[in-house]
């Protein structure tokens, strides 16, 4: 297979992520969100919010890169919902095969270049991981907030569980944080998420 | 409205952009593909294919930022098919008004910025633009051929169209037009699309 196949190969692959879904709902309710929506999502509030990063003068398009490309391993390790201690357990390791395999099939300067883009996401290691983690964050809790705590309350999340799991935004976004957490404390007073 | 809540305002808006639908079907026939999916697969493809880029020294960034933001105004304008004759005699117009009520949700400063990404996307003016215009004509033939030309053949679209309505791929991506024209005559071959 030469060059351009391989790439594309991966790219007719990595269609399936639009079949993973998450605990999420849409905005109005209606579904689940897949990853794919959500990684779009995510591309488009790091363009908009880009001034609330810890650094401002990050590296933007690094930024988008990792989130285009942060739940590729979902398609074999699928989506493990945050609150779900069981099925964090083993999650590192699914998602380091995942990562061989569909990596992998990319030419390999490319394989590692998106290797170590998504271990920079995961390691929360620079300005622009850090950055993107908090996005990673903001945007389940905006949608959580937008259906009444649908994911929370199917779950019974408590307070306490989301602040737990999600303080790290503050160290990418410190004003996304604040907001983050005035919305957490208003999810709580409507009825939302547990106390 | 403070400046960060016109900024979410606008991010929970175009989550509608997950149910806009298009013709073209996911890569396993399952169902059609939702304007966010295709956004965000096109932006995956820019990062995987620059290098056939006619300039490959662009600026990945902007060719992102475009695909990330380039069919928001189907929110409002729906999405049309690109050979449906009728839809697209007013398509400019609707999508000029919608332009203005979706990106005007943004702060002044970002509305500006958005607009001018959108108008130069649209415009093909820049080798940024004649990339990721380039992307977006590629993406749906992957998945027309990978779905035996399943919205080709609804729409008994012929091989003149499809050439005619894609031949600026060159402009932007040459290398990726060869490859395109390679598999319109596979797919003529194959029964998939009108000779």
């Amino acid at each position: 297979m030469n060059r351009l196949e391989s790439q594309l190969a991966f790219i007719r692959e990595v269609d399936k992520l639009k079949q993973v879904f998450r605990q999420t709902l849409l905005m109005d309710g209606a579904r689940r969100e897949n990853d794919a929506e959500h990684s779009w999502h995510l591309a488009l509030m790091a363009l908009i919010l880009r001034e609330y990063a810890a650094q401002p003068e990050l590296d933007l398009a690094r930024v988008v890169k990792m989130v285009t490309i942060h739940d590729l391993v979902e398609i074999d390790a699928g989506d493990t919902f945050r609150y779900d201690a069981e099925g964090n357990r083993d999650k590192a390791e699914r998602e380091q095969r995942a990562a061989s395999r569909i990596f992998g099939m990319l030419p390999p300067d490319q394989a590692r270049e998106i290797r170590m883009l998504w271990d920079e996401f995961e390691e929360r290691s620079s300005p622009e991981s850090q950055f993107a983690a908090a996005l990673d964050r903001l945007h389940p809790m905006l949608h959580n907030f937008a259906t009444q705590g649908a994911a929370w309350r199917k779950h019974t999340v408590t307070r306490a569980q989301v602040l737990d799991q999600n303080r790290h935004m503050e160290q990418g976004a410190p004003a996304l944080w604040a907001y983050a957490e005035n919305l957490i404390d208003k999810a709580v007073q409507l009825g939302y998420l547990a106390p």
